[in-house]
């Protein structure tokens, strides 16, 4: 193994998905409504204790007694836009980490602006796809990272991590990923979760990244279409071992 | 079969999951967000019709045309509160059976505050967590089931369920509900279902309780882990036989 | 095959099928909670590409960027009412095609009033069941097709596609689909997408309704219980193939 020259970003990975499944963080979820059940029973999956209300009146309450918070703006309405703020404010006060997930932002001005007043809030991570990413910015993500500053994680066939000064690629995936609704808000609940438990957020996000890319892998491989696909995705993010990953893992 | 001590339970819930089946009872549900498939669908597995709206300008009319109305508090937000009420109230004055499910009240005063309004309109079963029991006053829940007078089931490794007079303990399930979302609130909806077709809300609750844990212990032993043990729990609540509830059922 | 009477419905709806999974059209649900994942789901099964947002203020944004819009009344409340008011008119307005699923619309009055004010934007097809078709005025869809007019597609053991004109009866399907929620809703969204790629919107509900009732028929045949049902009807819509279709189909 020693001669891989990832071998650092595995093992890191490995260890951090051992702390989600040992201390059960809580991560609280701001998400669209079709993500719900997928980023729940994902978080679940690997041990860690989702909480999901999103309305602003009881959402202070719920990231003080959470880990981590994810804020998603797919479906985004008025009510869960307040609730967002309320709650990027509240972790950004208390010092939870958090992550923002900007949906479809680069098709909406008025989505751009809310982002841009949510980053005030100093997430330790945004994760988008390349629009969106670019809309904020990031034609050079590490460019944007530097300048924010914050861990941008931009995901496609190939995932970009980067903090401005570090940065890594992540090879691992499937197309079937794309083929399932909100998957890509699940691995932002699930980096959620290694936010928790690693207070490095740009290898907490490698990590993640890692881990949800092995399995997806793993997934597809015993899938037939992407109805099986989603619940091998949860029955591998459960069992995954630390061999597998090892072995699986491509990052560079 | 006549030496085993819990054969009337036994017994009582496979008569109510068989008259489930053949009266096919309307159930309304008012409940969370991430909730609502999984509830849907473990009722139409059992064969009762769901209806789901939320809002409270219709809520009403649904509750007049249904048999049972569940009420959960999970992601409580002032609409589906609005709704709640309304929806509780109607159930009061047309007779109709109900269920609350005060999902995390120990974590916010308003949700306390709130849930002891809705307890105004006598649910004929509050079913929670300990904690969630707790919360309402329910250490003993013996006691609170007398003071209120309701069914209490405090649902865990083991569930207790008491009208305050009778009690009875229930064994079944497994590990792996803890580990999908809003299994808690599908079991609540099932037992909606069966409180539309027995009476007596205590025995129903019982008997539902034992088919969802006895559905749970076989789901877990078909799954590779919690994305295969959703599926494999509603199929076998679909095709669960008397002589398996009857065999596996452990009420005491 | 040349044998079979419907030999034109059958390689039509194969020719769609190709044509949704080559061109991937944008799709947009205006839905039910309860109905977006597996909406969504199902339209990515068959390549198509899902947007979902559900408030009014963007809505008008989507329909633009979209190729089909479905707007179903599931679980109606104010805020998704703005959005179909506005999201129907803007289709009307930029000739987007549109279907519009009446969910329980015999069911409440005010229902029935606002569906009969979506009419006016002029939705290429309407899809409900027979007790819905009814409560618009349909005893007769053959007549209501005509009068509005629009497509009218009647769907339960045997489905009924007609313009007024042209009828045909869609004979295919399982028990099963009744036994998971929103199936019906998302065979409403893969008619969104069929009717992207198909012109006559009639020919694109037939071709609609042949694929999602051949898949059900073939998932039913896999499944266990619903639970792996809902599963397998994903990776059939997947993985359909044309012949399996063409031997399938039976519309007359």
């Amino acid at each position: 193994m020693r001669a891989r020259p990832n071998q650092d970003h595995e093992t890191a990975a490995a260890a951090a998905l051992s702390r989600v499944r040992e201390r059960r963080p809580k991560v609280h979820c701001l998400t669209s409504p079709v993500a719900l059940e997928l980023s729940a029973n994902a978080l679940l999956a690997v041990g860690a204790v989702p909480s999901l209300t999103g309305h602003a009146s009881g959402v202070r309450d719920f990231v003080a007694a959470t880990d981590a918070l994810v804020v998603n703006l797919g479906m985004l309405e008025p009510a869960r836009e307040d609730a967002a703020r309320v709650a990027a404010e509240a972790a950004h006060v208390l010092g939870r980490p958090w992550l923002l997930d900007p949906v479809k932002v680069e098709l909406s001005e008025e989505r751009l602006a809310f982002t841009r007043r949510l980053l005030v809030f100093g997430p330790a991570v945004v994760r988008g796809n390349s629009a969106e990413i670019a809309a904020l910015g990031g034609e050079d993500p590490v460019r944007l990272a530097a300048a924010m500053p914050t861990v941008v994680a931009r995901t496609g066939a190939e995932d970009l991590v980067t903090d401005g000064a570090r940065h890594v690629a992540v090879a691992n995936g499937s197309e079937l990923m794309d083929r399932v609704t909100a998957v890509g808000c699940a691995a932002s609940a699930l980096a959620g979760a290694f936010l928790a438990v690693e207070p490095d957020p740009w290898a907490a996000t490698v990590a993640a990244l890692l881990v949800v890319g092995v399995a997806g892998e793993i997934a597809a491989e015993r899938a037939r279409g992407p109805g099986s696909f989603a619940v091998e995705l949860l029955d591998v993010l459960y069992g995954l071992d630390e061999p597998a990953l090892l072995e699986r893992a491509r990052a560079r």
